[in-house]
């Protein structure tokens, strides 16, 4: 059988069903984007990390070294910002081919730095290595939570709201104006979504916010999509969604390019993957009193975008009332 | 420039000044094999990686997939030797062809659970991606060590003896045999050159019970070679050393290897990297001591192959007297 026929997720589940289901210190393992460890310290370790390679997740004429370095780092503190945790430290792996410019690779750990800096947080380990053709940045990250604010995917609730922070879909509008250029846009709205798309900033601050108001009973950020994330939500605390199409915030930007590409916005915000955002669940009461927090502490904000039920599946109600069970679930790299 | 001009030392020493130098909770950061970091827990978190390249560090049909498992775990797990702590957790982040066997994957990861079960550690996360031609298997390891047990590279003293575990050079007489497959050899001194290449067995037992010691001064894992080893034991303590040629120990096996080969044993055994023995110092009188207790307490002997100067080069004795400053600086991915 083949990696291509069973997917991404197929191939984790396989591997995890080789790797020892229960191990010392470990609170959570594999199926999670972090790892939660107890070192016996006051604190949890999380640990996450994500490969990028060249011609699959970027393209070397279309991101500068400087902005590939800032990604990388922001992929990942994304995730250690879903848990209510501090980025600390990370480690580098690089495989180039050796007739690289020093000075691409220099600017690649410029972005690093400066994405790390913002998190407080620093690069402090690695290692390179030659490769024939293509770029390999693995980052691994390590950050520290404390066990009373660590905020997990699969502790949704039944009835509990579905948030979300931010404007969904602008990081696939901005794929789409690198993979057609020609796209008739305004400027600034080609160049945010492109931001958007290159250099996303991830919602460290708002994450420890949520994870102190005591108020979310799960978060998760969106890299595999709105679907593709709700639905990781639901599968590790085994319940269903169901998501209105009317509460997604599509923005002006977006509305802008999916009417340029000839493409459906509410696709795009549903499941273009890469955005960054952090999705979260909270009982419906709290939810008035979380909103507002949030937009008055970090300036970010969130929307209401559904619920969580008894059901297995995520389910779509359109505006007109009617309700889908929607195929698209996110990313996957094997596209299996 | 191109990294081929300044090779992977020097691009480390590039990246290393890009990156800030004081970091908050950063015992140990750039330039060592394993960063140390303070989590304020009771010991030292370490952290280390390692990525393996298809068609750079291994071939397909060379080596097995279970194999290539077992010595990406294995070098890790070296590395975490060489401080004295224990193995914990890994991270494996996994680039592959979407036309890959999952049998493939899956032997792969059996090998990885296997080596770290040996360490009483455990795979507990990581990320799949695709990859246009290659595999590439990030491994990051972390673990613990108590404060007073942490050995670093750095601490060498003027006088010291240089001690070394094994038998150097084999795992390189086994990648020839793997070059040239022709090559006359006893069966029995081939199949265990092969595995010393293939499978190579970390030294975590005997890198905990020299820790526990306290007699040893310093400590490396022999992946570079034995000089080029020692010379990161130099740099970073500033000081220099000189090799006994007499004092290193030439297995038959490897004897056998070179003269088939047409090789010299001793130059094999002074640069052929990635033996993943233990390379440690310690005071001349603590000697005797030392050797007879690792021997009791692990089964392995080690054997003393020279002493630390007040110099800043690495100088090599041979039998006849003649003193020289060997070329070899032992692996550099780049060829620089």
């Amino acid at each position: 059988m083949l990696v291509s026929q069973i997917g991404e997720f197929g191939l984790i589940d396989r591997i995890a069903g080789i790797l020892p289901q229960q191990c010392a210190g470990v609170i959570k393992g594999i199926g999670d984007d972090v790892a939660v460890l107890d070192t016996s310290g006051p604190e949890y370790l999380l640990a996450t990390c994500d490969i990028q390679v060249e011609g699959v997740h970027f393209m070397r004429d279309v991101i500068t070294p400087y902005q590939l370095g800032r990604r990388v780092a922001a992929i990942n503190v994304s995730d250690i910002a879903a848990t209510g945790g501090d980025p600390r430290w990370a480690l580098v792996s690089l495989a180039i081919p050796a007739d690289m410019e020093v000075e691409y690779i220099e600017e690649l750990y410029r972005g690093m730095r400066e994405q790390m800096g913002l998190a407080g947080a620093f690069v402090v380990g690695g290692n390179v290595s030659r490769m024939k053709s293509a770029i390999v940045v693995d980052f691994t990250l390590l950050g520290l939570v404390a066990p009373g604010r660590l905020t997990l995917r699969s502790t949704a609730r039944e009835g509990d709201a579905v948030l979300l922070t931010g404007a969904p879909g602008e990081s696939r509008a901005g794929l789409e104006l690198i993979r057609r250029p020609e796209l008739a846009l305004s400027p600034f709205a080609r160049q945010r979504l492109l931001e958007k798309h290159l250099c996303p900033q991830p919602r460290l601050d708002e994450g420890r916010f949520l994870a102190r108001s005591g108020l979310v009973t799960s978060m998760i950020d969106v890299s595999d999509g709105v679907i593709g994330d709700l639905s990781h939500i639901c599968q590790s605390s085994g319940k269903g969604a169901e998501i209105e199409a009317a509460g997604l915030y599509l923005s002006p930007d977006l509305l802008e390019a999916a009417l340029a590409a000839g493409a459906a916005p509410l696709e795009w915000a549903l499941s273009g993957g890469e955005d960054y955002e952090l999705m979260f669940t909270a009982a419906p009461e709290a939810v008035p009193e979380l909103k507002k927090m949030l937009l008055e502490e970090t300036g970010i904000s969130c929307v209401r975008i559904g619920r969580i039920t008894a059901g297995a599946e995520v389910v779509l109600r359109l505006a007109d009332g009617a309700r889908v069970v929607p195929a698209a679930k996110g990313w996957d790299h094997f596209g299996g």
